[in-house]
């Protein structure tokens, strides 16, 4: 051999003045663990674990702030200026609505390192849709594990591949091309888990489109997103989400049913709660009769408060 | 409060089956330390620790081999099939010629964790130009500390700011469109600290741009990067490394000269030989005289050889 001795290097040397730090730590909130990446100033991978009961409760919306995390250096962090007046609205990874048991955790949702520049009509829609789907599972599954994230995925431009996306704000925060979402649904004990991996683009997509065809295997999304999913979960020990739990997201009418119900509940007068019941039958949707009885006990409500 | 009391993440569910793992381990080779990217098939950084001693000894690069590194996942990896044909050259982070102290150090400097797609003629050029500076360093400074890496910057693109890059090889190897390099620089035992931060096109630079056009602050590198260098340095604790050093890369002339002689090293033929000068004279390059010293003895050591 022609080395001199030194076969190893020299660690206490080379880190005298700390090796790099990319911020890689994982960061634990009340209702969710995300993994933050400086250089994009969005998560890398937001966490979740939720339960029937987690997803129950008095917490609300009301008061909730978008904010900067006050843990991530501002260097690194993305701001509410970075996203006001740049067409691309706040999605949240781990929703505020699956945090109903906390309002603690709740606000924490509202921290920057859990959001990312999203389509303004895929986050409340298709989504927001998906996000309702992995609550329901909550009544068919004991326990859910969530994994969401932002995703830029190469495209052909001129017959190169190319990664191609903009960036936000004085904080250069990336706006993602595609959005992912890994769902693992078991029985207590971590028995019949039920796993699926969805890529959704980070643009409107509408009712025509099934869930399903956003669908790709736990390899494929590790390959995309550089990430491993659930290490110490063995592969092959799941089933395919979509053909034991059918994947199917609210459709039209019943999403705009679910809408207008929780503005019903917002509102504070008779001529709004007209108005939302009205815009529901100018859409061409037919109020279900839940929602009939909930516009007549509000109204009923609203108009003894205004008797008084 | 409207909780109900679950104020923390119940960390050891939401880990049951492990948190994301994006491979973001620092990990040790016999010369260097690489953070590797695995969306990217790149290193994120790699730092280096080099000496006078370091960059002296007998390893060389003859049977060298790029490869896939063993130990990342192939599901995460560069191989070289990605490289080829794709019109981007291999460029080291750590160069090979930093570990001439060891061949192993430097066989391992050929782990394509330690590889970028660097634009061929920034790799044989400006970037090769900058390291020798660095290497240069050792004669001046008893310990240099070296961390460089791949960018990939936001530009303008029909007035809106994008970050456009390509990718190359069924790996989707992510091509930067800028290196960086810090060189920290400093007397026995880290006194009399100089630093100095880069940032570089991946593209031909030529011989007219200077090394103190394209440094930065450390500040706006972290910025630009994710990444805080040298955590344990006390900020300001350095002096500039162009201030005191002058950061002068090597002219056209001897830098000419300086490959002719290696050409020349490496050559088992007169007639090779003369090419090599007869080169150099039309690109009006004069040889220098160590350079004809080396010429006129390798000529007689070939000649020799070839009447024997
Ligand atoms: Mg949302
Ligand atoms: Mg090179």
């Amino acid at each position: 051999s022609s080395d001199n001795g030194e076969h190893k290097t020299d660690i206490p040397l080379l880190e005298q003045f700390g090796l790099p730090d990319a911020g890689l730590h994982t960061r634990q909130y009340a209702g969710h663990a995300v993994g933050f990446n400086q250089a994009r100033r969005t998560p890398r991978w937001v966490a979740e674990h939720i339960t029937s009961t987690k997803i129950t409760g008095p917490a609300n919306r009301k008061n909730m702030k978008f904010k900067a995390d006050p843990s991530i250096q501002p260097h690194f962090s993305a701001f509410n200026e970075d996203y006001l007046g740049s067409g691309w609205s706040r999605g949240h990874m781990a929703p505020a609505a699956n945090c109903k048991y906390s309002q603690d955790a709740m606000r924490e949702t509202f921290f920057l390192s859990n959001i990312v520049p999203q389509n303004n009509e895929n986050n409340s829609g298709f989504w927001n849709r998906l996000e309702l789907y992995c609550r329901s599972l909550c009544s068919r599954f004991d326990d859910v594990w969530i994994i969401s994230g932002p995703l830029n995925l190469p495209q052909k431009i001129d017959g190169k591949d190319c990664v191609h996306h903009y960036v936000i704000g004085k904080s250069d925060v990336a706006v993602p091309t595609h959005l992912f979402k890994v769902v693992l649904a078991g029985r207590s004990g971590g028995r019949s888990l039920c796993l699926g991996a969805f890529v959704v683009p980070n643009e409107p997509i509408g009712y025509t489109p099934k869930l399903t065809d956003f669908q790709v295997s736990l390899s494929e999304l590790e390959y995309k997103t550089g990430i491993s999913f659930f290490p110490k979960l063995r592969r092959g020990s799941w089933q395919d989400l979509c053909s034991v739990d059918g994947c199917q997201l609210m459709n039209f009418h019943d999403m705009e049913c679910y809408i207008a119900e929780r503005k019903l509940a917002a509102t504070r007068s008779v001529h709004e709660l007209d108005n939302i019941m009205q815009r529901l039958v100018e859409k061409g949707v037919e109020p279900h009769n839940g929602l009939l009885t909930k516009y007549k006990t509000k109204k009923e409500e609203l108009l003894q408060r205004f008797q008084k």
